[in-house]
Formats: C-alpha cells, structure tokens, sequence
C-alpha cells in the first residue's frame, strides 16, 4: 500500500517558496508589460497535434507530449504559444483595433531531456505585436524585453539584448546567388557556426560557394548590413537604453520562421544563457490562420531567468524580499482566556474584513503555545483578547512593547494593510 | 492549405476581456486567501495515473485526459489537486509548521461531456488545512469560502452555505446495525436522494432495512446530530457569518473519501447551482502519502462563478470595473512633429519607467490619426510631442482640455499611477 509517488521527471512541485518567487516573475512580466500598454490573453494547454505539425514540420512530434483522446482525436500538450496566438488572432481579427500588443503567461510542455534551466514543463511570458509591419515594433519589443530585465534588477553589467536581421541574411545569401534551399542550408551553417570547427564551417560554406571571409566580413558590418536594425538602434538609443544593446549578424535563430530583425537576450557572466529571444514573423498568421497580418513578438521562459536572479546579486534581493512579503502575516489573535472565544473569532474577522493577514489558533492551545505560534508566524502584532474585553493587548512582536486598546480600535491601531 | 484551427471540445480560448474576467475571479481568490495566512503551492499539471486510481478507484481512468508517454509511463493531466497535495504535504511534512495553511489556483481536466458551466478544462481555487484535527478548522475553511463570496460582491440574499457531517450519518447508519458495506450504499442513497422518485427511496432504504421517516427524521434533526456541526456554527456565528449558513444534513457529497463535516455554497437563485463545495478527509493523506495526517479543504471551480457574477447585479459591476481598468492606458505619446521623433521615444521611456501605462505610435502615422488612435485607447492624456519640444501639451482626453507642460514636468502632471 505505503507506495511512494513521485512527481515525474522534468516537473516540478512548487511549495510555498518556491511559488512565491515564481509569482515574482510573473508579477514583474505582468507590470512592465501593463506599462508598455499589453493586455494579456491565455490560450488552451492542450491543441490539435496538427496546429504545431503545420508551423513546424513533422519532425515536431518527437517533442511532444502528444497522445490521441478518448474522441479519436490527435491532440499535444502545447510546447509553445505562438501557433494558438496566430490561430485567435486570425479568428477575430476584426474584433480588435490593430496593432494588437498581447502578452501571455502560461505554461507549456516538451518531451526532452531535462537538465538545469530545461524541464519537460515550464512557464513561459509571451508578448507579441500583430497588425504593425514597422521596425518600431520590433523595437518596442526590444524596449519592453529590455525593462523587464531592469525591472528584476538587472543592469548592463549582467545581461545584454543582441540584434540581427534575418533578412539581411537572406538578402546576403540571395545576392551571392543561392536558391531558396541554398538559403535555408546556408541559414542552418550560420546558426551553427559559433559551435562548429572552421574547418568544418569553410567546408560547408565552400559547398555553397561561399567563403569564411566573406560571411566573417558582413558579419563584422553590424547596423549597415540592415536598415532594420539601424532604425531599431536609433529608437533605443533615444529611450536611453543603448547600453544594453548590441548588434551581432551572427545570431540567426534556429527556428525557420522568422522574416526579419531577430533578437535574445544574454546574460553576460559566465553562463552566457539565452534567457529570452524572439523576432519578426511575418508569414505564421497566414499560414496557420489564413489571415495575412505582420507580426512580431518574443518569449521568456521561467527556468533561466529564476536561476539567474537567484544567482545575481541586487536581482536575488528583490526576489528574497517578495518571498518574505509573500508569508507576511499582520496579526496573530491570541485567546488569553476560554471564556472569550467568540469575542475573538469576532475580532478575527473585523481585521480581515479590513484587509489584513490574520491568523489564530484553530485548536484550545494554552496560551503560551499561542504566543510561540504568533511569534513563529512573523507576524508583526498579537491582539490579546483575555478577560479585559472589551480591552484587548496588542503586543509588537519585535520589540515586545505591549499596550491596551479597546476593540474597536484595533483596525486603526494596527495601520493601513501593508 | 487554408484549414481552419479549431479550438478542441470543452477547451476555451481567453481573449483579453475574458483573460482579464478570469484574472479578477483569481485575484480574489488569492487576496481573500492570503488575508487567512494561506499561502500558495502548486503541483504539476501532469502526474502518474495511479495517483488518482489509489485515491477515486480504477473506474476514473474513464473521465481522464491519460496516455503512456514517451517512456513509457501511465500519465494523467490532473481532474483535481488533492491528491498530489496530499503527495507533497507527505514528502516534506517535517519541513512546515502544522497545520498547514494552503491554497493554489490551477487549471485541471476532465474528459465528459462539456455543457453550459462544466468544461473539459477548468481553473479551480483549492484551499486546504492539514494537520489540524479541530472543527475550528473546518470553520476557518467556511468562513474563508464566504468571505470569497462577499469579495465578490455577493451578499446573504444571493447564496448559501450548506453544512453536513458524513461523520454523522456514519453513526446514524451503524445506529442501525449496517457493515461497512451497507454504509456505503446507504450513503449513495442519500447522495441521490433529492434527485430519485419518493418510492425508488423507500424501496432502497427498505432493502437496507431502513424507513424513510427515520432518516427524515434525522436529516430534521440538524445540528443536534453533530457536534462538529454545533461547533462551526456557534464559530461562524461570532464571526458574524450566521446569515450565510445553514445545516442541511441532506448533503452527503459523492465522494468516497470524506471522514467528516462537508459542506457546499449554493446560489439561491432560480439555478440552485453548486459553487464550491469540499470537507474533512482524514485519511487521504496516509492513503497517497503514508503519512497520517488530518485534513480539511475545498474547492472553487472558475467556471460556474464566472457566470453567477455576470448574472448578478453588484458582483457584475464589480467585473466590469474590474475588466476596464485591466485595459486602462494612463496616456498616449503623439508625435506631432516628425523632427522630434526621439525626444518622443524618451518621453515615453520616462512614463513608462514611472510606472505610467503608455502606448504610442509604432508607425509613421499623421498625427489626426495619431489623436484618433489616442481617444479610442481610453487614455486618460495625450501627450504631445512637437516643435516646442522641451514645451509639451498635455491634452485631458475627455474634458479636451489642454495645457503646456515642460518635459520633466510631465510625470507630475500626470498625477501618480493608479
């Protein structure tokens, strides 16, 4: 009978800390998000095994959690939000004023070998502009991405927003001549060459008639390979936020969808881990919702970015303070004398009617019990409701400096809820 | 090509108002929570099936979302909570302070047939006290479920909370000379009873041995019946809650597991649909986690609240408010002259980083139609950027009022965030 269950591997169990820091992150993606003028959406977890075959090729299904129902139906886990945004967008379309500015918060699922800072679940913020075909949009984008990592504490010591332009490459391969496989071969060798040999990388770009130096050379021409990208640095740089920003062509991203400017955040200690990336995608509405619209948007997953707040000092100050106001209890009602314990159910309710945390004892503990209770709970106050009543003590549970109130001068006595 | 992407049977898509809707449902749950000293947890989405046959039986791999995955494992998308609850509270109990005072809101799946209130999927508040034997716990529970009611808007003429004791009818049953085996069937009985033709009853109640009048008689009895009971309501009466409550010993609750009082909130409207309902179940935790421990919860589905608040005057408002002020934009940033396109990009950066929800132009758009755009965002001001830059105008957006402001005057004058 005494087995043990398990939580299965690559999920997680979130207990009380560990859901307070991941409720920090997602109060920071909200906030910034609210400031930048996004309002959030939610998509079902749980979609048609076609919807991701479609945008992404067959080869997909490997990473699914993917099973046929008990109607017959192929369905998947969701592994990402972009196809579900791209098929609500196309279907109400009409419905809202472009540009949409939508962001989500939601969890999502994929079939891999899990390892630090990549799980079979996880939580990821996506934010996306449909509707806008300027590279403004990109760049409010860029912003937005940018002031979320400002806003967990980060500064342009820690982390940095890199920029590309898949067009460019494109525009690059294409006047050297390449077909449009040749382009998608060459896109692949480009994403890969930071992690391939060179002698490896000349070989596979001699097969495509292309030379090391040549890629190297417009590489190295950063900003004036796009005017994309140019116009995206002109319009940080004048919110102030050049410093966290660089171009580096040699970022292509893996994914085959992406139409134009394309960028990740990094940190910038030893880890260099992407925590987050994304870019212009122009063709996915219509491929997936049969409704023409520009599009553009970025993701952030849970994993990476809590392990580096949790590792950065400044950002793991902020996260360690939200935990603790988390568990913040205003009062402990204490019931000094048996006699009493209506008048102190009663006092219990007015403090959280008028908002704050209060806790008492749900069983006859004596009342020195009671006290270690209050005083374990960190709460800042006990009201002491014995045979004074309708005089209650409140007791300041840090500086132990008692004094008497009458009950219905406790809500004030006790300040505003924090 | 152009296949249109369904959203699955019983699966939903938030678009915002809904999204902003859903989040209102669960900032209360949470605000309500936390004012009890409940803090939040959560588990995975997806667990072993086995952890719900060890608890509900073999029979509820029929309503479950369950496959083998990649390795072969038996996985569920979780129907409910307490069970990996109980699994967590288990594995780490010697790590929390009893009696635990948990909540979570998550999102669960049921494969049934979907209808007006019930989907295949559906979010769910679950709020539980472990490792606390007394009544008051079970009060604390009520009171807390009530109190979500009220945060809501609703009031004593829209609702009612329901107290029973499965406790009770077990002695009433074993009174009678009934095993354990006709327990069991008798409280089936009882469970359908409102619901099952008068002589089908007695008939029932006949081949147990049993006369309806004698468990009329009981169910009349009330609170006399129950200690537990008489217990809670003297507790929910000083609280000041009385009016919210009622005992109807009628209520057995379906399921199994239940070892004491249980109760349900009902509105009381012409649709008598349940809202929350859930009890005392002091052996689940040593049945899943081989660690005794006493425990009460319940739970609160989003989808049958969401409609009782749409549907009542006073809760309604307070959605509305509620969802307006989730898409509320403090003010937009217009470009009036095309020269000073980065004294507006920095104007907004400085909002924003005030704290102010700010939308601005993302193309080259002419600046009525700029104007146009800014009244129909809802914003509070427009604030336009023009030659007389560092002079700016701040325009009230519904009074069309205008003045001049200098640029670092502008956070002041837009008054404090909301």
């Amino acid at each position: 009978m005494a087995t043990r269950f398990q939580t299965l591997p690559g999920f997680r169990d979130f207990y009380p800390e560990d859901c307070a820091a991941r409720n920090h992150v997602f109060d920071i993606w909200r906030r910034v998000a609210r400031r930048y003028g996004f309002v959030e959406y939610e998509g079902p977890i749980l979609e048609p095994t076609e919807l991701y075959r479609r945008k992404s090729g067959a080869e997909i299904v490997n990473q699914l959690f993917c099973f046929t129902d008990k109607g017959e139906r192929e369905v998947s886990m969701r592994p990402e939000l972009t196809p579900t945004l791209a098929r609500m967008a196309a279907a109400r379309q009409r419905d809202f004023r472009k540009p949409l500015r939508w962001f989500s918060i939601g969890q999502f699922f994929r079939y891999e070998k899990h390892q630090k800072g990549r799980g079979r679940e996880f939580y990821q913020f996506n934010c996306d502009i449909l509707g806008e075909e300027s590279a403004l949009a990109d760049a409010e984008l860029m912003a937005l991405a940018i002031d979320l990592m400002r806003e967990f504490g980060f500064t342009a010591s820690h982390f940095r927003l890199r920029i590309s332009d898949r067009d460019a490459w494109v525009r690059f391969a294409a006047g050297k001549g390449l077909d449009e496989a040749g382009v998608a071969t060459f896109l692949q060798v480009i994403d890969k060459m930071e992690r391939t040999p060179e002698g490896k990388v000349v070989e596979q770009l001699g097969s495509l008639g292309l030379a090391l130096d040549e890629v190297r050379a417009f590489i190295a021409s950063g900003a004036e390979a796009s005017p994309a990208i140019a116009r995206i640095l002109a319009d940080l740089a004048a919110r102030g936020l050049a410093d966290y920003v660089e171009v580096d062509l040699g970022i292509v991203r893996g994914l085959a969808y992406y139409t134009g400017p394309v960028f990740e955040i990094f940190d910038i200690g030893k880890g260099m881990r992407a925590v987050a990336g994304g870019g212009r995608y122009d063709q996915l509405v219509g491929l997936v919702g049969g409704v023409e619209m520009a599009a553009c948007g970025f993701a952030m997953g849970d994993m990476v970015i809590t392990d580096l707040i949790r590792e950065t000092e400044g950002p793991a100050e902020r996260l360690a303070a939200a935990v603790e106001e988390n568990a913040r209890v205003d009062a402990c009602v204490v019931l000094a004398d048996p006699s009493k314990e209506a008048e102190a159910a009663s006092m219990v309710q007015t403090l959280r009617d008028a908002g704050f945390r209060v806790l008492t004892s749900l069983s006859s503990a004596k009342v020195a019990k009671q006290f270690q209770a209050a005083e374990q709970s960190g709460a800042r106050f006990a009201v002491i409701v014995g045979v004074e009543f309708p005089e209650l003590t409140l007791r300041d549970l840090a500086s132990r400096a008692e004094r008497a109130v009458p009950a219905e001068g406790v809500v004030e006595a006790l300040g505003r809820p924090r």
